[in-house]
């Protein structure tokens, strides 16, 4: 069996824990399966190198930083083969380049296209661990280029992916998936088994166990993933295709506090306005989300949406410059607003459940200010400060936490 | 003109001598200049990953120890370039695998064998300085490689022969190759030309300003080397291949303490018993320096010889392994010795030289307990203590502080 297995910088953070994981990964070397580890950076060490970076040049190029940031993995890996070295097992340690991992051109958020597969194979021949730097690839120039935060989980799958790995396991600091974040939500459950579908909504939702692209890539290959703790042997979440029947109606519920909602006002209504707006956004690369408009009235309409907290400046600055173009009077934005969302593949025969989480969110007081469903979800924009209440009452009203 | 510049770990340990080094370099770069640089690691980075590869395996292997070294470098060089940018100067950063810089398959002290310079002369193209890590490169299997101690230097020489630079500038925090060390010497002064040959024993010898492969390979493709001061804008010591000719008899006096003397008493004496003893030192990669061997009596004979500290052990358990083989009785080591030695292409034609070196520690009260010599230097070896008194003894005796 090959097994592809990735664990954070936290997990490799001092020496206790990278022997830790060295000794877990030599189980099933033992056991006479091929393993590949995918290591994140030590502890702090990225954010430590961004840091080194800033006091040098706060605008330091894309191209520089990833140059910088990719030294991170290099080090937990070549640290991961000499424990695993010192416990007596064959390892070696390859980066982005000793791999081929090939990518798009972009620098600091870039998309893996192709891995050469060869020097793996060989060594996997050779009965060696194989460690991976996780997060970084290289581009068409021969450039570093790394894959945005949690991209350790897109190498990991990709890698699964290309080899055709039986199995890859994602390793954190909690036990699996969750009905909902247990800090917040102390009776949340964890989830046996859930779909890639639901999976790609948690994450992009905020759920931060797993990277979005690295479920959708999965999704895309069919790689059977598996969420688990670093710190125990529980058996974590399976996420794959399809999922037991008699599973419940409502996987989660996530909250995202990165959201900022932007209202442009009086706009003309007339066909085309809603279009030069947001093909404006999109030529800039900012993603928007939830979108709302209004009914138009006086010749005038009002469209609301939300983005991420970082893009929302240049968001504002974008409209304000365009202003005429697209005949907007004026831009306005609510900083304080976090979305709250249930999913489950379930939903979609089950016109109730956006009933049922309204009437939850009423009972506590909660006002809501957007709405956004998908045939998976049911997203809602409210007050920052009523996120938890929020979250427990919808978690309660679906019985996640029995 | 094309200039190559090497700068070491302490000239970037940090933002201020950064951004002082960068700003030195743009002063050729905005005069049309071609502009190459070659960094080491920052400060004490190399140590720190040691110590780090130190506490998880004390034996890690040479192979995983080059994979996390070469990070050091891959930091300096970007961080270098943010600093260019931030000044306004186009720069790019590129590490071992970018330069195609290959080596040997030997890790830990490997040596260059070929440069792919097309990625660095499309960049100057470009008009921008390149920056390229120093002391790595990578081998037959694409595995990173280092150099050695002090390897930048080599990187530099073997870029500027690759290129055909017009100058390969070194840069330390001295004003250039010295008579003696100034601070055991304190009338030393510095040479302001030197050559090849010269500047090679110097190397060797412990005069620690440049890397002696670094010289040698300055020498094999006739590189003009310059070495001068990171820190002010003295002219610094040219080395080349002829100098002027009224330049002085000895260009310098060097001393080394890392040394062993190794003895090997009551070896049989009759033929091919020095040929066993150092074909087995050399088999196992241990360089002898001077050798002395005892006149015959009885039948037997004694070799002694000088190693590096490091080396000893080694060298003793070797040869109390092969004792029956070689035919010695017993093998005795000296560590409290270092060398003392005077260099100068000008002694070939004068036979006083070594009469006069000799004289002047015999006035001194300092016993000579080994003697070497070549054409172009005379090497003794006596007690650790007397080092700093020799050194004066000699530089005064030749008149190099006049």
């Amino acid at each position: 069996m090959l097994i592809v297995k990735k664990f954070g910088g936290s997990s490799v953070a001092d020496k206790e824990r990278i022997y830790n994981v060295a000794k877990r990964c030599i189980e099933d070397y033992k056991k006479g399966h091929d393993v590949i580890i995918v290591l994140s950076a030590m502890g702090k060490t990225t954010d430590g190198l961004i840091a080194q970076a800033k006091e040098i040049n706060p605008c330091a190029s894309k191209r520089e930083l990833d140059m910088l940031l990719t030294t991170g993995e290099q080090i937990s890996v070549a640290l991961m083969s000499m424990a695993m070295d010192a416990l007596g097992v064959p390892a070696i340690s390859l980066n982005a380049f000793q791999v081929a991992m090939r990518t798009t051109r972009k620098y600091g958020n870039s998309r893996l296209k192709k891995i050469d597969t060869d020097r793996i194979k060989h060594e996997l021949d050779a009965r060696k661990i194989v460690i991976v730097t996780g997060f970084q690839g290289i581009n068409r120039y021969d450039d570093y280029t790394t894959l945005g935060r949690g991209g350790s989980d897109t190498t990991a799958v990709a890698l699964a992916a290309a080899l055709h790995a039986d199995a890859c396991e994602i390793y954190t600091d909690v036990e699996g998936v969750y009905t909902a974040d247990p800090r917040i939500v102390p009776n949340a459950k964890k989830i046996n088994e859930i779909t890639y579908d639901e999976m790609l909504e948690l994450a992009t939702l905020g759920a931060k166990v797993l990277h979005n692209r690295s479920v959708e890539m999965a999704k895309k290959y069919g790689v059977p993933l598996v969420v688990r703790s670093s710190l125990n042997r529980a058996s974590g979440t399976v996420v794959k295709e399809e999922v037991r029947m008699e599973r419940m109606l409502i996987s989660g519920v996530a909250a995202d506090k990165n959201a900022t909602r932007v209202s442009v006002i009086g706009l003309k209504d007339e066909p085309g306005i809603a279009f030069k707006l947001f093909n404006l956004l999109a030529k800039n690369n900012i993603n928007v989300d939830i979108i709302l408009q209004s009914v138009g009235r006086d010749g005038t309409k009002d469209i609301s949406f939300t983005v991420a907290q970082d893009d929302a400046k240049e968001t504002i600055d974008l409209i304000e410059d365009n202003k005429n173009r697209i005949t907007a009077q004026r831009v306005e934005c609510e900083t304080d607003v976090a979305k709250v969302s249930v999913v489950g593949a379930g939903m979609t025969s089950n016109p109730g459940v956006a009933a049922k989480m309204f009437e939850s969110l009423y009972n506590v007081g909660v006002n809501i200010k957007m709405i956004s469903t998908s045939e998976i979800k049911v997203t809602v924009l409210i007050d920052q400060k009523n996120v938890d209440k929020a979250m427990q009452a919808v978690h309660d009203a679906f019985g996640l936490g029995e």
